[in-house]
């Protein structure tokens, strides 16, 4: 099952979403960071995706991460319910309210990463607990490339050891409220140089529709998002973001700030897909051909 | 005193605000539309000022302006109080409430424009009444560049002479909000498509500190900010983008897609001074040297 050499191990959350926006809602839909990590950066590459679901898990769900060229080799099924998440989105598609989460099988998960992937070239710790996030880094051997994403939930009830890991990764990848939350900075710029003290090469502050920033000791370079005519919804935006950044940096000749600037360019182009429609509808069928004409598309509107 | 060729004429208000931020404040200091775009202009072109004041005017204001290469034989002086604006911004700098507005000799202005103004080949018509912006719009000899701005106060109360200007100029700029309140669109690039079709073949979107948008019926251009360590205050900052951008284009070569597009970055980076200091500060005597030495700065910071 994972006889291909894995360049990319993402381990995350796999979630049954029910989601409502001011125009539709959807129950239980596949959703999860690492769900739609993996089904961005399978456009690039084989993805080993790592997480846990429930016996109830519906095994139309797989099917469809497997059709997508993603090897499940670190996903457990163990006795118990799937992950749930259900939010509600505001008329401006920005900010959301959290109705409820149940962790079920999440609660006592223990991430085991199968040998293929403990060689990873790139590593990407998509938002769960920091504990967690640590459990694996102690499991692979020295990544090129080590990025995590995190969220207001662990700023708030975990910082010492979100801290801890934060000093261990060569990326954060953090949304604009969140970087200031946890260094108490006003400007994001000084948020972002912040984190770089504390140990990340590459800090990424994700500013949803408005774009995204890479912050690193000698650079700063800026990006807007694709401009997508009609956003169906937001979940997931930001974890499709990274998923396609290192999907496309883990199959690159090198990973400096050049390819990484590079990068940034095919993650918002994955997200702006990933927004289209709820759930993974358009990411786990998308051509990569479609996604080469946007990135086209999206290079003709940028200056230079 | 217009022996030099004038390239560039701006009518709009001169004003003496009022500001206060949650850090400062100052009192009537000079401001106004076509004041901060004439001073961004001013670093590229000689611009003539339209616009009228009251005999409070102080002197060293007029010695400012002409100091910064700013062209005034269009700017009247008549008996009574200069137009006072006093307004007060929230922590974000983005949200603004208006305090008070004292129209005074802007309640009588009739704009005229000198001769060696009729035949600029760039004309911007800054925030002011519709009423005002079609009267100049009546006195110039078609000029190659028209440009119109306006506020949400015309939108709301001169809706159908603004309708009128509009369908005269080549270029509108408008700010985000004001945009949807104007075509009744929520998605900003419908809304930018909806007022090419009214007849500006260059519908240029301000997005404040998430940067802006040109929407053209065949391109679809983004810019990011220019990202300002500390905003001190930022009054003027569109009307100094917009004179950044069009002080550039009335000296370029040719003024088409690809020129309004390089233009876009020039008026990026004299907003980016202008909101580094209060009124005009730092526009007013900023060195042109300093300016080209930031936007290199800000095209390393941009991709491609």
């Amino acid at each position: 099952m994972t006889a291909k050499k894995i360049n990319l191990t993402v381990v995350g959350s796999i979630a049954l979403d029910t989601i409502t926006t001011t125009k539709a809602s959807r129950r239980e839909v596949l959703g999860g960071s690492t769900t739609y990590a993996c089904a961005a950066a399978a456009l690039f590459t084989r993805p080993g995706m790592v997480g846990v679901v429930g016996e109830d898990f519906p095994v139309k769900h797989k099917q469809k991460l497997q059709r997508r060229g993603i090897d499940l080799a670190g996903l457990q099924q163990v006795p118990g319910r799937t992950f749930r998440w259900s939010g509600v989105y505001a008329a401006d598609m920005n900010n959301r309210s959290t109705l409820s989460t149940e962790l079920n099988v999440f609660a006592d998960f223990s991430p085991q990463l199968p040998d293929a992937y403990q060689k990873s070239r790139v590593l990407f710790l998509a938002n769960i607990h920091p504990d967690l996030q640590l459990e694996v880094l102690r499991q692979v051997r020295q990544p090129a490339l080590v990025a995590a994403d995190t969220m207001d939930l662990w700023i708030n009830t975990a910082k010492r050891n979100l801290r801890r890991l934060i000093g261990k990764v060569h990326m954060l990848l953090i949304n604009d409220s969140e970087a200031r939350a946890l260094t108490g900075c006003g400007s994001l710029l000084d948020a972002a140089r912040k984190i770089n003290t504390w140990g990340p090469r590459y800090v990424l502050i994700k500013k949803g529709e408005h774009g995204c920033m890479l912050v690193t000791k000698s650079q700063l370079a800026l990006l807007p998002a694709f401009p997508v005519q009609k956003v169906v919804d937001p979940t997931g935006a930001g974890d499709s973001f990274a998923g396609g950044m290192l999907g496309y940096l883990s199959t690159a000749n090198k990973i400096d700030e050049a390819t990484v600037r590079e990068a940034m360019l095919y993650g918002t182009v994955a997200a702006s897909f990933s927004v289209e429609s709820f759930s993974l509808e358009k990411l786990a069928v998308l051509p990569r051909s479609e996604l080469l004409r946007r990135l086209r598309q999206f290079r003709g509107m940028l200056p230079g």
